[in-house]
């Protein structure tokens, strides 16, 4: 068995299709090796949303202790709302071999990569600036406004994607989906996650 | 376009299929991104080897001025014959994005790795040393003599694998050789190759 799985970080400005690449991945790549990480948060459901699997939501009690008892891998505040990454799941399957897949934004990767520095760091690429464009427009769900401002925020965390480890440019989701895989599988061939298989082999 | 190619160095004991795994490579996964590095050598063809496929063969006097002008990435010497990686084949590709994948022992890869760090090593492995053996006897082309001294010397050889970047256990040709694949598809994906295509996104 690998020593230890590797916690994959995904990252990516909105319209890169980071959630649609997700969702192909663990219906075509799925397996038991693999498992996803999932943020707490005291912010309420949303419509649409399911309880574990999209968010698990907790008081603010709840998550003050978690916080204060070195619970969290990373958490952030935005709009009064606490987000964290829950620091057992993640270590626990780790340690069981399993590899552990976070879709996080870019400043909580940096946070994950601090405290967890052997995290594998992927960053999602549009095709160009203006196909990021013609999908956020595309979504045609907020205003012009709204899609401008997004548009200028995607543009300052691409010019962060020079920190994480690969690249994956998604032009095709087939392909992207593929690549993404090709990372979580070559990160478990590297020898520094097999020193147990070689010294079996050896013995 | 990718930033420049991988040297992608393979290796592995007799015994361990890496001859089996790379003809099946090139089958299923052979593409114009990939080439693959062909050795000089001064000794003569052996009966079923292809010239300019399984070696380029050569004369003493045109490998020894070759190696003189630094024409070489490594080189040795076995049985009075002298072998050598030529090193304008695979420089020449590596800059125009193009892979190259060089099958060599333990030693010369070592050597290859010295002159370009950024070289990729990958390892095959057996999945047990008795499988070996097995593999080894199943060839039956050799005396029992000569099989043992195959096996020890692969016993040796197995001890240098913590050496390398990655290790692919061949217990299936299908899965080891998709591994392998992953190994260098992963490696295109790595930021550091990707610095054109990044600035050409974010432009």
């Amino acid at each position: 068995m690998i020593d230890k799985g590797s916690l994959i970080i995904l990252s990516g400005p909105s319209g890169t299709g980071k959630g649609t690449l997700l969702a192909e991945f663990k219906k075509v790549y799925g397996s038991e090796s693999i498992v996803y990480s999932v943020s707490d948060t005291t912010r309420a459901p949303r419509p649409g949303e399911i309880p574990d699997v999209s968010y698990h939501y907790i008081t603010n009690e709840e998550f003050n202790i978690k916080k204060e008892n070195g619970g969290y891998l990373e958490y952030a505040s935005f709009c009064e709302n606490q987000y964290g990454t829950p620091k057992k799941f993640v270590l626990d399957n780790l340690e069981k071999g399993i590899d552990v897949v976070l879709e996080i934004e870019t400043v909580g990767a940096r946070k994950v990569k601090e405290s967890y520095p052997d995290a594998v760091m992927v960053f999602i690429l549009p095709p160009s600036l203006d196909e990021l464009k013609r999908r956020l427009i595309g979504r045609a769900t907020e205003s012009m406004e709204i899609i401008e401002k997004r548009f200028e925020a995607a543009k300052e965390e691409l010019k962060l994607a020079p920190l994480y480890d690969y690249v994956v440019v998604n032009d095709s989701i087939e392909k992207a989906t593929y690549e993404f895989y090709s990372v979580i599988t070559a990160e478990r061939l590297k020898t520094k996650n097999n020193k147990k298989i070689i010294s079996e082999v050896c013995k």
